[in-house]
């Protein structure tokens, strides 16, 4: 009885040090948000009693269709939630397939998160509720299974070529620390305006490798989440310029200057974790930006690499104003120097409505004029995450076999 | 030309893949929140011009006084933001003292974290909004300096006692990877409903280690974080049963089930990184029921830790139903046994308003009638993350000299 009054005062005090209490303590209807019913449909709510207009966004919901440029894209869909006597407003979608959703609720124009979910991702700027409804064979590969877990590590490593220390994330298999033996690394990159979290975030990289590993279908290996802002220490908030808001354009993204510190991130995995240090043992992918990173990484260091992945990549011929222009000089001869030393394997994934489509599709001509084999897979919709999840599913099982 | 529309079509596409892409772009007020300002005044904005009423609550505000059994608390107060003619509400504080707030906005009703803010942290099942206001000695260990910085794992053990694979947050001081050293570890524990993210999120414990280290003033040490609600895997979101909203009242917390399976976290440490084996280079501390939990196996396994502290700790007798009575049973008789032994450091902090503070009075006037020996430090305040932050700060200097 004493322990029982004990926890409800440590209780309390943990209600009292939130705001709100006074609004939310023993009053109020239960709902739960998302609910998941057995058919998949999913019920969200929001208690909202005082609020005139109660919305929601998210990738559930069927897209829109935008016009820009002369094309037509996909854009988010809004609907409207519908409010009970009790001030709980709500709505219910169609039964969804097996997907990772993310979603937002917009309150009189302010977009928020799920107040009844704590689960939820940064992207960007931009925080985002989660839902995974599981189910197929695919989507469980993003789920926390009662398997084997490896390591994710956040460290920092010094860049002498970029003058800065900068964070990245590191998984380590599970066995790692103890097994004594050397791994195969995974270099993978994130996209314009991401940071070293989104891999392992949005990305679901360590759940992916998890199961991957677990189930025997791809090799035990280290994957390295670099941060390809060159100019930022680390992602917001976690660097010397304290809890600073980030802007999506960064300087020094796209003009050379990455790509020329990559190899600083390559000496400082293979200095510090026991891993194999040659070509076989290396592989380089990413997504958007960080494919354009990883092709160009690649081609300017046809020794480094052995496999090569581009995700939904900006592969266009890139010809910057200042930075490192040699870096992206020459494109098609480097790509043909890369193959002439026959790279196990080259894999391009992009989405049918991706609008990088054009970029990869004239990338591929150029392989197949010079016979240069490559591994294509194109799926379903455009630039978006799903795919991403989908591409390094289908990519690590390929790889140090 | 052509790289700027490919940047531009990229960011486009990034924005597009967000919800309310339609409401913001192109368009509206420009402001930051929070806006500190030289005198360390802050404003905190809100684009909502369609909301009816937006507040904010945080723990920059002076506290309401509220009555609890008798007895008065400090509650977190709530104050109206004010709406211009562009829609934009704010709110600007006094000038604030250095220190690391938390807080929430609440529009038409709704608590929200603040949109503005990209950096925000969850605490059992509520999300806040952070600030770190800087500029002297002591708030200045909760920020990533320009110092050498250490690795924050998440990583996973088997707990056999436990019966589960269980996560927890590994911090290895700078240059662990590399020196080929042995280091002492702190194993460090949360409160009530918190999980194995809490100590090195709102307790900033990497920061400050990394800065007590790099000042010289704690020695190099590992700092285990577990999750002290031993019916769960880990923390939410990130177990195998999905993302299930958390309760509060956990099962298993403080029925002595944590402190018998207390051991597996050790050997798996042991086993697993290059750490010091003996008494003097362990030592535990927690705050709340992480004190409570210290306590006990502490007194429980008197050769195990050479160092103790107990932050903010529920330290009476406990006797419970179920579980692991023997846990409890002979408090003040074990630790007459564990200051036999001769620990190294017993240490105790709380704040003056505390609702734990005569709990802890009783036991230091237990200590005190026996001649143990303790350290004793009492701050303002009452049960919150401020004086957590100042007892790591101030216990981890006198650890493994």
């Amino acid at each position: 009885m004493k322990k029982l009054m004990l926890m409800a005062a440590l209780c309390l005090m943990g209600m009292a040090a939130q705001a709100q209490q006074n609004l939310s303590w023993g009053q109020g209807p239960q709902v739960a948000s998302p609910d998941v019913h057995a058919d998949n449909s999913v019920t969200f709510n929001l208690i909202a009693p005082e609020a005139q207009k109660v919305q929601i966004t998210g990738d559930f919901l069927p897209p829109k269709k935008v016009e820009f440029g002369g094309n037509t894209y996909d854009a988010p869909n809004v609907v409207d939630l519908v409010k009970n006597e009790k001030g709980v407003w709500s709505f219910t979608t169609e039964p969804l397939k097996p997907e990772l959703y993310t979603y937002n609720m917009i309150v009189d124009g302010v977009k928020i998160i799920d107040p009844l979910n704590v689960y939820n991702i940064r992207d960007i700027n931009n925080l985002f509720s989660v839902l995974l409804i599981g189910g197929d064979q695919r989507t469980d590969l993003y789920k926390v299974n009662k398997v084997a877990h490896g390591t994710v590590s956040k460290v920092w490593y010094e860049s002498p070529t970029a003058g800065l220390t900068r964070r990245l994330t590191v998984y380590t298999p599970a066995g790692y620390e103890t097994s004594g033996k050397e791994y195969p690394v995974l270099y993978l990159l994130h996209g314009i305006g991401g940071d070293e979290n989104a891999w392992s975030e949005l990305g679901r990289a360590a759940q992916i490798l998890d199961n991957l590993i677990a189930q025997g279908k791809a090799e035990p290996m280290l994957v390295v989440m670099t941060n390809g802002n060159i100019s930022q220490e680390a992602c917001p908030g976690e660097t010397s310029e304290g809890f600073k808001v980030p802007t999506m354009m960064l300087p020094k993204t796209m003009e050379g200057s990455f790509e020329t510190a990559f190899p600083d991130v390559v000496k400082f995995i293979e200095k510090t974790y026991r891993v194999k240090k040659d070509k076989a043992h290396r592989a380089i992918a990413g997504l958007s930006m960080g494919g354009f990173h990883s092709l160009f990484i690649s081609i300017n260091n046809p020794d480094m690499f052995g496999y090569v992945g581009l995700f939904s990549a900006a592969v266009d011929q890139q010809q910057p104003n200042g930075g490192f222009p040699n870096i992206y000089a020459d494109r098609n001869a480097k790509i043909d120097k890369l193959f002439a030393k026959n790279p196990k394997l080259f894999w391009i994934g992009i989405g049918k409505t991706d609008f990088l489509i054009k970029n990869n599709n004239d990338l591929r001509a150029y392989l197949d004029s010079k016979h240069h084999k490559y591994t294509y897979l194109e799926t379903e919709g455009g630039h978006i995450w799903r795919n991403w999840r989908i591409y390094l599913s289908e990519f690590t099982p390929l790889l140090f076999k």
